[in-house]
């Protein structure tokens, strides 16, 4: 796979690959201050779950080390503030809110020891979570593999892989993972409108990977299934509930009453950092919207007449009745998730 | 509505409105030549069954006038082939097949009073079938709105309007009916991807009727139905088997799975034209397969890499076991279809 880091630390930098011109494009976005690290989440510069927690620690870590202020107080003042800042950018996955609150614990539990200390432990745990995420998608991709049957067509929805992440992805890891173990495996990624994350993102890494890859639109999924053409899907995850019910793109819910309708399995690849156990189920997770122009404009042009109405929700709840199984960086959870997911997380 | 019309006849040439420049611009392609109706056909500048089939009288028409034949056996021979490249355009469609095959049996009957008089009456069929669709339009917006609840939320895919018929159109003509009978609906428009007929020309539709449209993406349809947001389905067809199994535009079967998972009625709007009484079931269909590149590329601009393989299929079939009704222009069809549309058919 050509060399392409989602992100990476150069001399007190935070680069940042812009995602919104691949495949088309490979630039980096030098993020000096936190607030163009706010921008580069908020335009989805950077996306998926694991990548903007880890995006969003790097971030409190740069505004951290820019502030100068007079006393300890005042300091941990200034970095709840750039907390706020990061967590405000994009309300669904819970791994960026998990990522700041990690960070913020750090700065409390180091803030005796001096500012200019602090600062270095919170850039140093921003390295621990882009090094733990790389290392929680190797184990979801061991434990997922085992899932995927010799000769597998795998669907998948959005990208959950290494541009969502900071190793091998989650959903992809898992692919990955089996194609690595010589499964012989093949990949059908649904285009994922509107921001056609399948479509630039996914595929682009199955190429480069060659990993067998067909795209079709989202709307195609069904009747390729109807046709017998998928034998499993697996996705990735924004926020999980504590019972097992899945916030992700836009479309995953229509995939799983898919697959449930054709009897096929539907996986969730998602390390524990995505699992909200402060919520009980998928009601409670916040679903953003965003701007209308991402479904009414295409590549600048607008497709749709002035005068429509746009509904723009970028993520949906998935019921964790439609959900075969949740492979974590801890195992593999089974229903009732309630159950098998608190056990995972030693509750 | 602004009076665009799909087709118009004007001094000897059929006009058709170019829908892939919709709704930025309005032109229509003046063909003098049944070529020109054939490649209008295939690059879906007209679309929708009702509307190929009578794009497609015309063609034949338009051909069958140009012919200098020496005698009946060698116009009929060359009406023969007019008529075989006309219904080689497109396969899903079987309206096309019946306009043309209606056309022939028109020729076979009047052959005998010679060349130029059955000419004549090729045009004259023409001109009926167009009018013919017209009314039945009007019909299946009288039969299908009275299954339309005051107030109701429709959700629709692709297009099946006045832009898919020579009328008010087809599950469009039930809506208009229903909004006409003041019973204060709203619309939701799948945008219908690749080529966007619900995003393009079913909103402009709407809007330019002033009836409340909201445009979502394919995806969304199934997290709309899950928030409660929509009361029915209805969609047009492109072909009908006899057992009640519905060819229409990709993405048709995933909403009629998820409009099930969501108790919700399913409803197809089709002239009787559109049903295709030699063939048993939706497994019999021809499934059109078009090119990658309206998966690949937008608007000129590849999203996708190279290397990667495409699925576009341009319709999916629908199990009879999905749909609630079937709106004619004969009266509304219901479970089991094998004996309701035979009895409508008057078989």
């Amino acid at each position: 796979m050509e060399t392409l880091e989602t992100m990476r630390w150069v001399d007190g930098c935070l680069e940042i690959l812009d995602q919104t011109l691949l495949p088309g494009k490979t630039q980096y976005i030098k993020c000096r201050q936190y607030t163009t690290v706010c921008e580069a989440i908020r335009r989805l510069s950077v996306r998926g779950a694991p990548a903007i927690g880890a995006a969003a620690a790097y971030g409190l870590a740069l505004g951290a080390a820019a502030l100068k202020p007079a006393g300890s107080e005042e300091f941990m003042a200034g970095v709840e503030q750039i907390a706020r800042d990061l967590t405000a950018t994009r309300p669904t996955a819970v791994n960026l809110q998990w990522a700041v609150d990690r960070m913020l614990g750090v700065l409390r539990d180091n803030i005796t020891g001096g500012i200019e200390a602090a600062k270095e432990k919170l850039l140093a745990e921003a390295h621990a979570i882009y090094r733990e995420d790389l290392e929680s998608n190797r184990r979801m991709g061991q434990f997922g593999e085992k899932l995927i049957p010799h000769g597998a067509a795998i669907l998948t929805h959005c990208n959950a892989g290494a541009l969502a992440t900071a190793g091998i992805g989650t959903a992809l890891g898992v692919i990955r993972a089996a194609h690595q173990a010589g499964k012989n495996i093949s990949v059908y990624a649904d285009e994922t409108r509107p921001l056609l994350q399948g479509a630039r993102l996914t595929t682009w890494e199955m190429v480069q990977e060659q990993i067998p890859v067909t795209l079709l639109t989202d709307n195609m999924a069904g009747f390729l299934m109807a046709r017998g053409k998928v034998d499993l899907v697996i996705v990735g995850a924004d926020r999980i509930a504590a019972n097992g019910d899945v916030a992700n793109k836009i479309g995953t819910y229509g995939v799983a009453v898919l697959a449930k309708e054709h009897g096929l399995p539907f996986y969730v690849a998602a390390p524990m950092s995505t699992i909200d156990f402060n919520i009980s189920g998928g009601h409670e997770i916040p679903i953003e919207n965003r701007d209308e122009q991402e479904v009414t404009c295409f590549a600048g042009r607008r497709v749709a007449p002035e005068g429509v109405q746009v509904w723009n929700p970028a993520f949906d709840v998935t019921p964790a009745r439609l959900v075969t199984a949740i492979i974590t960086d801890r195992g593999v959870a089974r229903p009732p998730y309630q159950e098998s997911l608190a056990a995972l997380a030693g509750k």
